[in-house]
């Protein structure tokens, strides 16, 4: 490398401790906006769910009130090859698209409760980014199929994300969980209240 | 209503029964994509977490190996009236974007191995969709700022959402967590290898 390209290759590192130290000041100064504060970014479904659960009135609130609820996710093709290793794992986080919330609320009355809450303390689908997480049973893979238990996705749900459930990562134990220690309910079901329907109904 | 409005609405209604059960003969038949094929869905950030770490290199790889990391994440004023009742959870998830990433790949090699797995069986941010979650200890709640602890997020991380961490919801008793039964390691640290500048690095 000649030096006249090294010099060039070093003045185009963005990461370089001259250059980061620069960009802070900027940001600190206002002149630049952090990157966090950039205005949006795009996801991509990597599959889909197919679940038996086709509408919100009756389905399970969580996983863990979805016991043996099953569902099939088919993985598009040219992401399979990111499944690897996956099957040794007993349970996966998946990470999905709430396609069929309504509008986003600040404040909902939950499922297990009839007074309104922050919609962060909850989680209820209609949120500002209608992003969901569960904690399903990996039952088994067969090339871009995975076969589930444990579902509260409904039908169609797109799929975002697969993490491994890792107990030394996920698992904590906490003495206080807010509201719903007093108001939660093995029983409850789910019902319209957050479907886009809802709304629609409304508007017409 | 008149007569001729109430027809109008019911035929309107995207949701009837009638139109439901013809939108799945056009989804089975392949006339028209399910809403989990739509191609891209946009997120835009709630928040900008500010936390002391701000270089991979030598960071903790998860909240539990995060202990006493203390951060401070600040919520933008539109959706602040959100966080009511959340302090009254000790733990939350945060849902994060990984600002810092490389381009998605599908094998990488992870932080506590030296093998090559598949990216949905590991947490690293290289992913196709750069989510990441991370269950943060919540000390207070200050108008709309929110002091957490124990937090593995590097400094500027756009936030996408908050859920409150629920043992009923969100802790599984499992004995298979996969490749990392063998090679966790308490004692790991992150390092470059999952940074755009790595790749902005060969590319020079």
């Amino acid at each position: 490398m000649s030096r006249i390209k090294r010099a060039k290759a070093k003045k185009a590192n963005p990461f370089s401790a001259r250059n980061q130290d620069y960009y802070r000041y900027l940001t600190e100064k206002g002149y630049v906006q952090a990157s966090g504060a950039r205005k949006e970014f795009k996801v991509k479904p990597i599959g889909i769910i197919h679940s038996s659960l086709k509408e919100s009135a009756g389905s399970p609130l969580q996983p863990r009130m979805a016991e043996g609820v099953k569902a099939t996710i088919t993985i598009y093709k040219k992401f399979t090859r990111g499944l690897k290793d996956l099957k040794g794992f007993e349970r996966v986080w998946l990470i999905y698209w709430f396609h069929r919330a309504g509008a986003p609320k600040l404040w909902v009355v939950p499922y297990m409760d009839n007074k309104s809450r922050g919609v962060f303390a909850t989680r209820a689908p209609t949120r500002p980014n209608p992003i969901g997480i569960s904690c399903v049973r990996l039952l088994s893979i067969k090339g871009s199929k995975l076969y589930v238990s444990d579902v509260d996705c409904l039908d169609d749900t797109p799929l975002l994300d697969i993490k491994p459930y890792v107990p030394k990562f996920d698992s904590f134990p906490v003495k206080r969980w807010g509201w719903l220690e007093k108001s939660f309910d093995k029983k409850a079901k789910a019902d319209e209240r957050f479907e886009a329907k809802a709304k629609t109904k409304k508007e017409v």
